[in-house]
């Protein structure tokens, strides 16, 4: 946790007040407050501050803002990710919001098996994007959606969100582009599912303007490829 | 797990035994293996092969290799990390071999919890490497150091590891420059503990040949700033 992120009703205009169990007991443990500390905390999908620590006690910590802090810049990239197990889907989300992805989608995949769709994590993801924003430093939520049926979202919402100064290009370890690096213009990345996408789906995918390609000779899991390929994407930032 | 890996002896002359118990339930359950299906088999720091399965029982697998394969790249890379928390460690070395690691050294940082050099899963760090073998279809294990005093690595050992054409990048958020991206050239990434290194580490890191290095506006856990950090620097290749 590098800052707190608050929700806009706890900023009130003079002092703010953490309340959320977690995050004081966080600040308690981890970084072992007193009165006059500095904090900083983050106004969900507001600006962040440098604060001072006015009040606290076990269940809520009071504090005043000093001056506004820089946000960090996002990823110019939609993550469009194959539903993945329930115990990868914290990570996941997490990381990709940490990360700075702008929009991320879980999408269904031939291989993506039914119960995953079932987990009770679907619930918390909002909580997952409050993680990862509060350790990237970062209040700006990206847009997480979920699609359920992958034919219609390839073939009705996919092509919307490509052009030709935003390309997409899906993982598949058999194509003979490599994904590009060092980029500067905004983009999609699909990444299928264990196992990847069927033949099927990479040719419906590229069908629909997507551009198929690999990531070199190692398969790499789905949770650990992610940040392989933003931090390869754009290298050049 | 993408190849299957068999320590040397198993493989005798015409026909290899699988007797891992967790490797042949893996094939059982999650591939559903029969006589005359193919799998890919690695020797530990030997060769990668096509085989074919010849028996099968509940218990072990024989395969009769078919031909060899090319084994992945490793990247020209030496990655010294400070010691992550215990549940970290796995996926921490498991990652790293998947990606393809040379040489992985776990080092004593002030802000490293002691107690995290008692735990158990120490033992555990050939098993996990297997892991990321199989994971990427290698089969050369990369070498794996601890090393637990921070100050006579850094000034005995280190400087050994560093040349001109052989750069150390220590990842540090308050630095200049920006990791590099794109190189050709080996290198070493060394990436502090949770809550980065202290000040006093850093000047060692620097009095020893290291180039501390920011990596933007976000912090990034260790566990997925690595791939993120590996995707960067060989972002060319």
């Amino acid at each position: 946790m590098n800052i707190v992120l608050l929700e806009p009703q706890a900023a009130a205009p003079e002092t703010w007040t953490i309340c959320s169990r977690r995050q004081v007991q966080h600040l308690h443990q981890h970084l072992n407050i007193k009165t006059g500390d500095t904090l900083k905390v983050g106004i969900r999908n507001g600006e962040r501050y440098l604060t001072e620590i006015v009040a606290l006690n076990d269940n809520t910590v009071q504090v005043r803002p000093l001056k506004q802090e820089q946000l960090p810049d996002k990823l110019p990239v939609t993550l469009i990710v194959a539903m993945p197990r329930p115990k990868v889907l914290r990570r996941l989300i997490m990381d990709s919001v940490t990360l700075g992805v702008e929009k991320i989608i879980l999408l269904h995949s031939y291989r993506v098996d039914k119960s995953y769709w079932q987990t009770p994590f679907l619930q918390q993801i909002e909580s997952y994007v409050t993680l990862g924003l509060e350790q990237a430093g970062d209040t700006i939520a990206p847009a997480v959606e979920i699609h359920k049926r992958f034919k219609p979202f390839v073939e009705d919402i996919l092509p919307g969100l490509i052009s030709a100064q935003q390309p997409a290009y899906v993982a598949h370890p058999y194509s003979e582009q490599a994904m590009p690096s060092s980029i500067v213009h905004p983009c999609t990345v699909i990444i299928g599912p264990e196992g990847g996408f069927i033949p099927y789906e990479i040719e419906l995918l590229t069908q629909n303007g997507c551009q198929a390609v690999h990531l070199g000779q190692r398969i790499i899991r789905t949770e650990t490829v992610i940040p392989y390929v933003l931090g390869r994407l754009f290298s050049g930032i």
